[in-house]
């Protein structure tokens, strides 16, 4: 019964939370035309930072095929009601924005849906300042949206972690003891993160040949990808403190599609017992448009039942789930791309709200720009598992590409595509994609 | 006799380059007292940052007792001769200096040893100048170095490993099959790295008690340092491309010393299959004062005999390892500190130009700033075992105090000190002391 009660007291709070954020309104449509399926209603509002073709730097928004120049808004007095700090958007990455708390970034999102709403017409009826501010998304380029100081992977699916432990250790034990108890995670490497659209080498490196002792060098066989999503966080709390899950998603800005591209023989013989390393970071790439926490706060759901109960410091109260429907593309050359997979944010295990909470229980701090990744998501059936290990079985079942090739991992001059969207309420925000074409190894 | 021609070689090539460095000059002496057994004589010239008490930064070097403000001697004229962007000197970190390139930042160390030689005069007779450039290290707080990017950390000690791998896996098979090919290594935590001096708090977290299944939360009972060194780098090359082993030391700046403290009872927890993450990423502690690979220039010496013979991409000539002492000494409150370790850097086994050249043989990529560290630095005998964990054998073999008291691991209120410097023709080049106290668990 307390349960229930509590369930009842979350669930309306969601509700209360939800209606409070007025950008989110389902019924607003915006002056700006949003074409059919597109990921960027006037509801969604994310934040970039993008270059235009003179090389001038700012951070935008973007509502349907439009980006939106907010440094040239605020230039304009258009946020003259919010207490900005000058310049913060002729910054090149969001890193200043998004610290300036969850109540300013969203008082920014409220204001930029009231501007574009069908309704107002104090920027629609001015050409001028229309000129100023809107630019077509196919004559900018997008950047990385923050300086990354720390960036964390974490492995809570429990399909994937299951999957992997099948094939690599035992089938009967396939999880590993700590794995239903700790958000497990590890640190990656931030300087090799890129934004969508840029190309990547395969890497070279030391695998081990089959019945052998002895280590070659050369490319990589086996490069895979791995779907993923990302969290960017706030400045966190001074050393040594942590953060509840209750308060963690104070210090959550927004989500980001993530391909955490992996080296899966490199990463067999280097990975014991430290970890990965070589394997994981040559290069991770990311999507450009962070997509906030108050526009996906409609999609909240409940995870997955946890049992055995996590320790106290890992329970929380109400949803902490996402339902954002993920798909990977893989498009190799002169051909039409092949969904390979279709999966869900919501089977992850662990919520974001458990792993910053078990980040910081020791006092680790955390920093405007860190970026927290989910692990692999893998959904309960191959169709829906997030990487080529699982869906080809460690290359036992290859998928058939549209032009009748085989893969069974990611061949050079293929492009990977993944894509996320959310939708109820008739409202579809989406994430984009994060695309990158893996060229051939260099030397 | 091809390898003692080419033994010859490298070692004529290291005498020249030696020589080629003015700085190093041993017969060289400053107008700035040196106390005996200083670790700043006027061939050390390390570099760091520093706060005065009016809360000014800049970038300084350090002869003696003495403090010295670059960029009070760049805006006095005294650099003129070396090309230096403006302002180089009042950044707070070492980023943008040690991006200027090795060339110049031997002009600068050059020009400074010649500034305070016996023998000149143009600084030491003016006493206004020496009062801006001149401060009382007594009179100024160190600031973290860089801002350190990514933080690598190695496991390249061989006895370290040897030890680890005796005490928790098979001592029949200490070294993971991999050890011997593979300079191993993982990402660390940059956002929690912080300056000698600084106080820790003991971190909290999961345990798994002796024959249990369920883990328990609280503060870690085995609170540990590991004494290493690091490296700080220059930005690399682009990503997709490597960094040889002979092209390494170019991008190489300088060395500190390093505490990365270890909470062994979370790390045996949590670290498997991903590596350790809460159990090191509470805090790691570094020297303040970066010692350039120039100083170390005379104090190359010869690593260990790497056998098996490693990838050809992990050879190397010449002598890339360094003879510098170091020792751990615990101060307990109210009491004389003890010295708990004496090691030296050279028993690494894998060295800094194989760990950089694995690093990027993937295509991963270096940025000013990163740091590289060297992982636990064990020597062959228990006196020389660089953590309490091989120290005490696990807690079987506990140290005595100076008052008595035992220690397993490290007590709430100790001070971890740890010290280092090379030594030969009468020239003694240290790096002062990474010291740090541990605190109780906040909560």
């Amino acid at each position: 019964m307390l349960n229930e009660i509590n369930t009842f007291i979350a669930e309306s709070k969601i509700y209360t939370h939800y209606m409070e954020i007025s950008a989110n309104n389902p019924n607003r449509s915006s002056w700006i035309e949003t074409p059919t399926n597109s990921d960027f209603p006037i509801q969604n509002i994310p934040f970039g930072v993008f270059m235009r073709s003179d090389e001038s730097v700012s951070i935008g928004s973007r509502i349907g095929d439009l980006a939106i120049d907010l440094s040239a808004l605020q230039q304009l007095g258009y946020f003259n009601e919010i207490e900005l700090p000058e310049g913060v958007f002729l910054e090149d990455t969001l890193n200043e924005f998004m610290d300036l708390g969850i109540e300013t970034n969203r008082a920014v999102r409220n204001r930029i849906a009231e501007i574009f709403d069908m309704n107002n017409s104090e920027l629609q009826n001015n050409d001028e300042h229309k000129k100023a501010v809107l630019v077509p998304v196919s004559e900018i380029e997008m950047l990385l949206p923050a300086e990354i100081g720390d960036y964390t992977d974490f492995y809570s699916s429990k399909e994937h972690a299951t999957n992997v432990g099948t094939m690599f250790r035992d089938p009967n034990n396939a999880l590993l003891p700590n794995w239903l108890h700790i958000p497990v995670g590890y640190h990656g490497r931030s300087s090799s993160i890129v934004v969508s659209g840029t190309e990547v080498h395969r890497p070279c490196g030391q695998t081990i040949p089959a019945d052998s002792d002895s280590p070659v060098y050369g490319p990589s066989r086996l490069v895979d990808f791995e779907m993923e999503m990302a969290f960017l966080t706030r400045s966190g709390k001074p050393m040594g403190q942590r953060i509840t899950t209750d308060e963690a998603e104070d210090y959550i800005f927004g989500m980001i599609l993530f391909n955490d591209w992996s080296a899966r023989d490199i990463q067999k013989w280097e990975y014991v017992p430290l970890g990965p390393f070589l394997a994981k970071n040559f290069a991770s790439s990311i999507s450009a448009w962070v997509v906030t926490m108050d526009a996906l706060e409609p999609y909240r759901t409940e995870g997955p039942q946890q049992d055995p109960k996590p320790l106290p410091y890992l329970n929380f109260t109400g949803a902490k789930s996402y339902d954002i429907n993920l798909e990977v593309a893989i498009l190799p050359e002169a051909a039409d791309e092949t969904t390979v997979c279709k999966t869900n944010f919501k089977y992850m295990y662990w919520n974001m709200a458990q792993q910053l909470a078990h980040h910081t229980v020791n006092g680790c701090n955390i920093r405007s720009g860190d970026m927290l990744a989910s692990g692999t998501i893998s959904g309960p059936t191959p169709d829906s598992y997030g990487s080529m290990l699982e869906i080809t079985w460690r290359g036992s079942k290859p998928v058939i590409m549209s032009n009748g090739s085989e893969r069974k991992f990611i061949n050079d001059q293929d492009t990977v595509i993944m894509r996320g969207f959310c939708e109820n309420n008739g409202v579809r925000i989406g994430f984009g994609e994060v695309s990158g074409k893996l060229l051939p190894a260099l030397d």
